[in-house]
């Protein structure tokens, strides 16, 4: 097999990920502590009534000691959605827990995310299997898919496979979204008596899954340390070059959380924060002079190059051209018949200027001729614009390009270059961090699953303090959630975690952003290191370094909204 | 500082590069053995008139020894052209290296490239100045320009800086062109009788530069492991999400070294080489099939899913669009005025096919508009267009959709996403292998100055055998040379070393691209790593590997031309 293999994925195999202490001793040497009934986040009332069975359940917290369980279990484990560093990790993290209790425990790994278990396609894990993607990023494994478990017929399919493999448990491995239809079908499976918990696991590399008792989900670590590292090394180009602006777009869905903790292990010029933006309401133009203003500044003292990050979904948050998109949803639908007439963008855009209000078109005008094809062609299944493939980074060097060309002050063609990262991140082999963390969110699915707790979510806490110090349990998922609309009706979920403008990790970064504008303050992260000494292979996020300290870091006064 | 830096930086800068054994005991412990006389690589008698001083002079050798070396040095040095990982290596070698000698050596770093050597702009590296930039990334140590020393005046103007500030040698670090120049100078400086020698260092992340005597430029290791980590990541991706195809262009010049080392490190599904396109007189339409082939291929096989790596100069190499680009840059500048008459690509298009030949216009009105625009738009200061911006891998993906839509086999619609990655190498912190190979380079060039050696390259050899193994020294830069004919003059030039489609590199790729175009053989090299085992810390690449074999890979017929 090692010729198949890169040398990196052969060490990292033999790696031996930590355990919290109360996981060390296996299975049947972890006991439950069960705390007080718990409440959900927000709406109580309709939370408990949708959860009747699983509502109020206990965080429970694990500790080192004898326990009576002894019978073999057969879990079903699902990757769901978008890929993170560490999925792997889970699964061997459960497939270990299991074995500990008795060689006869059987893991059977679904395939292709939910669609998987819905269709009772499935391989069983070996231990053969397994020592392949021990501590190596993807999913490839067993596959992810972004089917989504809601229908009663996909409720009833999963409760028939469940009893047909004899599972204990399914662990679903996902996001919000899948940890909450993993709540619904632990109480769906309560209800129907189906002998079968589910437990979910926080997976996402975006950092918008967490909460009081959720402290980050995995693949976040690694997933921003491998863009800080594309991010530092194209800054000290940047800076040995001197001759171009950067603009970086970096993958996290709504959520800034990615670019603020690159900003944060980077120092770039300029960062944009999508929920500062939003609070602010600042348009498209006031978003493209501020930046301009940086670039102008810099100018000014000789320097005609930095770096910019941009959030993945800044544009929504921006109150005129979410109202474009919006008029633009609504409009194209009845006028795909005309846009199909001419091949000419210019064409186009005139046709739909026609057809929405005046402040969007012109908005939609102002817009650079490949940003407004790339709207016009680009729309999902139910003839949206797809938000996530608006290159952003381009706009904005285009906008910024024409603001400057409109001032006095700066002279010559603004010379930027455009990037994207995502994709390079999302399979990295995981962290130190990430191996430990997701194998530690595993091996405690796998407690739980013991005890037959369902509708829980695998919590690993104290996160920043070191792994003797992490405490293993689990939380009910119920207790994480609230209503939200959706879609134009009431649906529980687990709150999405955006970047709170008053959190420390923003503060950190609003106290400094002046000077890292003005100067060259880069710092280079480089590769992630899996080797050496503890101070560069343990390393944390700044973002749960800052999340989890006392709040002591900042001065900075509260962002005010513009206007 | 540290809290300047990453912990990376900080570990990197407590590394002690390797030097060969000859190297070992400073510049006095170092004796020089001379060849016989040698010859330019072609055109001896143009060469030789050309440089009648420097001409013929022998390959040296260095060894253990006691040398005859005793006063301190001064040196210049300079960093010419585009970043790669080992700059700062390679000053600090020629730092430590002169004040092996003597404390009182001295070293000036002249500023933003050769136009700080003619405007005598400098700094005077001090310990405490290059310890900031040891082992690690960037230019920005002293930072890097792209002017070419090429004129009468500059090269009055770099003697009178030699005299005034006392250099014994000034050291150029750069690319093919910039060490050509080199050794201009260096005949210049004999002829006009100025006492400092003039040595190059082969640098470029390209891999361009090698030949018989230089069997690789420094940093071509680290960006490609860099670059191969970023497509080993995307690659998992692919494999694991199943969905997407991800086009990769990958910078590199003209040459195809990097995309091709790329694939042997990754093994995608696909890798165009431009020396193959060029050799076998495929045009665009044929590549485009070429790759649809193995879409369809593997979606017959259910895989709507894969990775193609594209070399960054390949549009220059199919001949219809290399036709294209030379009638595009011909009737542009008397076009000008009409193209700016409209904003819309569409028109500018109609306006531009009235004036080019039909096949071109055809080609030209074949292309997505994105790409028309960027063809019209991004011209370079004489109004050519400027191929290296033209976005390839969209280009690629258009026409393979089209291509593909076109096809009753193929249903639904392609799904690709397209990345590019070249500055994200440029100024990686550098691998172990381009930390020592840079550093040893600097150390050599600190020797032939010491010796007075002029119009020699710093060459190190045997560095596929590892460091103990390794041996210093220099080539006389007119021995690289031959005649070649640019802007209608000939030019002594050292010849840019393209693919070479008999080589071993190309052979052991192209015995395997079918087993990868149909399989996932993707190899997941991740994050360079600088501690920990030798196998995964100081390997070299494929190309070096194989180059330097001999020659048993490969059971593979050459390549013809087709057609």
């Amino acid at each position: 097999m090692s010729e198949r293999r890169s040398s990196l994925c052969n060490a990292r195999i033999e790696y031996s990920p930590k355990l919290p202490i109360s996981l060390r001793n296996g299975l049947c040497g972890v006991v439950i502590e069960k705390g007080a009934p718990t409440q959900s986040a927000a709406d109580q009332e309709q939370i408990r009534a949708l959860f009747p069975a699983t509502y109020g359940a206990p965080v429970v917290t694990f500790s080192p000691g004898q326990s009576d369980v002894t019978e073999p279990l057969t879990i079903g484990v699902v990757l769901s959605g978008g890929q993170a560093p560490g999925g792997h990790n889970v699964i061997s993290g459960i497939f270990d827990g299991v074995k500990s209790i008795s060689e006869k425990s059987r893991v059977l790994g679904y395939l292709g995310g939910p669609s998987g278990l819905v269709e009772d396609n499935y391989i069983e894990i070996t231990d053969d299997y397994i020592n392949n993607y021990r501590n190596v990023g993807g999913f490839d494994m067993i596959g992810s898919g972004r089917t989504k478990l809601e229908s009663e017929e996909q409720f009833a399919a999963c409760a028939n496979v469940a009893r047909t493999r004899g599972l204990d448990c399914i662990v679903i491995i996902g996001g919000d979204d899948s940890n909450t239809n993993a709540a619904v079908l632990a109480e769906y499976f309560v209800r129907e008596k189906v002998p079968c918990a589910v437990v979910g696991c926080p997976k996402t590399i975006d950092g918008d899954l967490k909460n009081e008792y959720i402290e980050t989900p995995f693949g976040f670590d690694t997933a921003c340390k491998t863009y800080a590292q594309m991010v530092g090394n194209i800054a000290r180009d940047a800076n040995s070059a001197r001759k171009y602006w950067h603009f970086i777009k970096i993958m996290g869905r709504s959520a800034s959380h990615i670019a603020l903790e690159v900003a944060l292990q980077t120092h770039p010029n300029i960062c944009l924060i999508s929920e500062e933006v939003e609070a602010k309401r600042m348009t498209l133009s006031q978003v493209v002079r501020d930046i301009a203003d940086v670039v102008e500044a810099r100018a000014e003292q000789g320097k005609r190059f930095g770096v910019a990050i941009i959030p993945e979904g800044l544009v929504e948050f921006m109150p005129d051209v979410k109202k474009l998109i919006a008029e633009l949803n609504d409009s194209m639908v009845t006028l795909e018949k005309d846009l199909e007439k001419t091949e000419r963008v210019s064409e186009k855009v005139d046709t739909v200027c026609r057809h929405i209000s005046a402040e969007s078109a012109s908005v939609f005008r102002s817009l650079p001729e490949s940003i407004q094809a790339q709207m016009l062609a680009d729309r999902d299944p139910h003839g949206n614009v797809q938000v996530s493939l608006i290159e952003t980074e381009k706009l904005l060097i285009d906008l910024v390009g024409k603001a400057l060309a409109g001032q006095s002050k700066y002279e010559g063609k603004f010379k930027a270059l455009n990037h994207f990262f995502g994709y390079e991140g999302r399979c990295a082999h995981p962290s130190n961090f990430d191996a430990d963390y997701a194998y530690s969110l595993g091996y405690s699915a796998a407690v739980l699953a013991a005890h037959k707790l369902t509708g829980y979510i695998s919590a690993i806490s104290n996160l920043a303090m070191g792994v003797d110090s992490w405490m293993a349990g689990g939380v009910p998922t119920s207790m994480l959630m609230n209503i939200e609309r959706r879609h134009g009706k009431d649906k529980p979920v687990i709150q999405k975690a955006l970047v709170k403008l008053d959190g420390e990790p923003f503060k950190l970064f609003a106290s400094h952003r002046e000077e890292w504008a003005a100067t060259e303050s880069y710092i280079y992260p480089g590769a992630i290191q899996y080797f050496g000494p503890s101070e560069l292979c343990d390393c944390i996020t700044k973002t749960l370094e800052l999340d989890s300290a006392p709040s002591t870091t900042t001065t900075t006064p509260p962002v005010k909204a513009a206007g």
